[in-house]
């Protein structure tokens, strides 16, 4: 951790206190051919390598193109590596240690933000933006108060305060705070709802998609679309009121752009496609590969502004792996994973209607409806058996259905296998377009993209962690 | 395909007639700065990404240093890309598919070496390097005549024929072909023992690493040091008799490398880490990271000659995904992991010491004693009850062992999870060092090996495949 910083840019500027002095020189390595003004990160939370490759595969089957991900690299528009995403407790990090690393250029035990396991607190890459002048934001699928938007933006021993997250964002002040998790901001908080403040504090505050398409103005906004998570890709697209009043990712990353692009110092965004992660936690594949799909919509958006913008660094990456889910060999392997294209909502959807009480018809019948399979009698009344048996180390199960059984039933009908329902310590994928993009190597360390983007943007030098 | 290189490299060839004419030109794309005369391709056969990472992740807390091949990735001495593997007629290759995209330079249905869906023989890539004046040759641990070293050697409607592949292999006279399977050279054979035939025709035929190490001719060598695959690593170098006699990965390539070397038109060499991929289809941890570490090893051995030699393309890649593994997280993640340290054999040697009639006690200590694991009573009886409950898929199984229980046993202890039994979709690693390896792009298809191992060798145009 670079003490500078935490002198200069973390006390003193928090003092009010000026933090940059003449003395300081700008970081610019000589490899660095051009300045990046912007730089959008975009990060699908817990994505194995065959999720990525089954959306490329599924987007190719059903849409006659692959993935704008995978097209850049058939393209050869990017640099790319791998990435070591160890935290600092273990070799398999969560998502708090995860965007700590990128937020804070240090590893942090797995459930801290940005505090180290000193108490070290690096001050966080979206406050370092910010001070040099420009815009920043976050927007996200899952609560904006969550690990991977958090990890850009606070210092907090544990990632589960996410009510005081929200009361943090509020003092920030950032540009463009958008995702889901009003229950973290609203009435349901034990201190009574924060939108108040907010409206006070000059931001906008907007709850629809129709209410974040209409704003226009030049001061800092929140959004927040549900209670917690906002619903998979494949519910939204399948439910005409949650279509019209709850944007995709794509939508509100292209409305952050437009929010902040004109500005004349820049703007720094992160884009988190955060329920690709639930999906892979719940084996879920008609979540996990329409939300990977609604997180390429939002790549195809941030590398369409930054060709035509020229100044502006995407980074596309994960933060870990989770579930090493993929398509699996089998005389049937094209003809199940082609029967996805019959999906039309989620595992989640499917479950959260039934019960122990309910019958195998029904189990039967909406499985047929919700996802186009058909599954036997034998199958619906094994499923049910499993309303009362929960799998341990299920995250996001708050509902305690049988989305293990559920997967391991339909691997007979998709051939996709899952190899656990939690993150895994596999290198993941991450490129990089733009001004800067020539700083990446074919391995990296999660916590050398913090520099990176520093570097890229040509801030102060005191901005930079040192080793 | 390339009907003029059928024509000319293959059947013109064939009759004894000159194949190159004043009017050939050389492949040399403009890109391109320096010829290789050698290229040693190296194949971790079934590798997925977590295989990779847990086998670095092995290496750096066993023995305090990162794999020789992330140490390529983190030196940035190579480039790299993923490689889209799919067949002719699945998104999910078979091995016989995916040797044959590189050595071939088409698509063919799983199951066949370069004999396309339509009847398409393209002359497989050592016969057209042979050809042109090289050393040629293929090491491996799985037999010989298996899937990955016959993709590049021979046209076959069937992986199966593996006594035909080895007639073919006669006829070819390549200068190095080392692995196991001599049960399909010698007298097991239906027509007999091909060996005389070898010995009439040249060959050094060596049955042991001594033999092996002996030999110092300038004629071929055909090396068979099991009668099917080798066996794996972890149990070769726990087993003095296997250690003395059969020689490991790395010691083939060295020996197959010193052999060719001083060939003045250069050689190239196939490296595959055959039962890398048998471990995935096992689910067997200890088959798993030992093999891998072994390709490793066989990868620095080919890195050192390459560097010091400066004329060399070094290939490093698998064919396709397998089982999808990865090391999990949860509070002992680390420790599990760590306890794969005490392993000495793999799941194979341990279930093929036991049967329905072994008592829990002879489980728990033959488990302890061969991978210092301590089950339980009850995790011992279930897995006894497995030995006639054989999961279906499972491919090379011939022991109609429990390796699925025994793997699912084993999560509890090792926080190792599986996927599946078999391959899978994923795009997967490929990495290129030294001359020809600016080819590589973030993407690309198997196919396209074929021609940039041609093109970085500068041969001449005709032996390119057409897209």
């Amino acid at each position: 951790m670079n003490r500078r910083s935490l002198l200069k840019g973390g006390l003193l500027a928090g003092l009010g206190l000026p933090f940059l002095s003449a003395g300081d020189v700008l970081a610019k390595p000589a490899a660095l051919k051009k300045k990046a003004k912007n730089i959008i990160m975009l990060v699908s939370d817990g994505m194995s390598q065959g999720t990525l490759n089954m959306a490329d595969l599924y987007a190719q089957r059903a849409f006659g193109k692959t993935s704008a991900w995978m097209q850049l690299y058939r393209d050869n528009k990017v640099t790319r590596g791998l990435m070591d995403t160890a935290s600092a407790s273990s070799m398999v990090t969560d998502s708090a240690a995860a965007s700590s690393s990128w937020g804070g250029g240090m590893r942090v035990n797995n459930g801290s933000l940005n505090v180290g396991p000193k108490g070290e607190k690096p001050q966080p890459i979206l406050q370092k933006f910010k001070e040099t002048g420009k815009k920043v934001g976050c927007v996200t699928t899952v609560p904006i108060t969550h690990a991977t938007p958090a990890g850009f933006c606070v210092n907090i021993n544990s990632r589960n305060g996410m009510e005081e997250i929200a009361s943090m964002y509020l003092n920030l002040k950032f540009d463009v705070m958008m995702g889901g998790g009003a229950d973290y901001f609203g009435t349901k908080r034990k201190d009574g709802s924060l939108l108040p403040k907010y409206l006070t504090q000059g931001f906008k505050v907007v709850e629809n998609k129709a209410e974040m398409m209409g704003y226009k103005g030049n001061g800092p906004i929140l959004g927040i679309f549900a209670p917690d998570g906002l619903p998979y890709e494949i519910d939204r697209k399948n439910t005409p009121q949650l279509l019209k009043d709850v944007p995709s990712l794509a939508e509100m990353t292209s409305k952050a752009i437009s929010l902040m692009k004109d500005h004349k110092d820049g703007f720094v965004l992160q884009v988190e496609g955060g329920r690709v992660d639930w999906a892979a936690h719940g084996n879920d594949i008609g979540g996990l590969i329409f939300d990977q799909l609604a997180f390429d919509e939002a790549v195809a958006i941030a590398i369409d502004f930054a060709e035509k913008d020229g100044e502006t660094l995407v980074i596309i990456t994960t933060d870990h792996a989770n579930a090493n889910p993929g398509l699996f060999s089998g005389s049937k392997a094209d003809k199940n994973f082609d029967s996805l294209q019959l999906f039309k909502h989620s595992n989640q959807w499917v479950l959260n209607q039934l019960n122990r009480t309910s019958s195998p018809a029904q189990v039967m019948e909406l499985i047929k409806s919700g996802q186009g399979m058909l599954i036997s009698d034998a199958e619906a009344k094994n499923l049910l058996t499993h309303f009362s048996d929960i799998q341990e180390g299920q995250l996001y199960n708050d509902e305690k259905l049988p989305f293990y059984e559920m997967a391991k039933m339909q691997f007979k009908h998709t051939s996709v296998g899952w190899a656990g329902m939690d993150h895994a310590a596999d290198f993941v994928e991450i490129a990089m377009f733009g001004p800067g993009s020539e700083q990446l190597r074919p391995l990296i360390k999660n916590t050398e993209v913090h520099n990176m983007m520093l570097h890229a943007a040509e801030v102060a030098e005191h901005y930079l962690v040192k080793a």
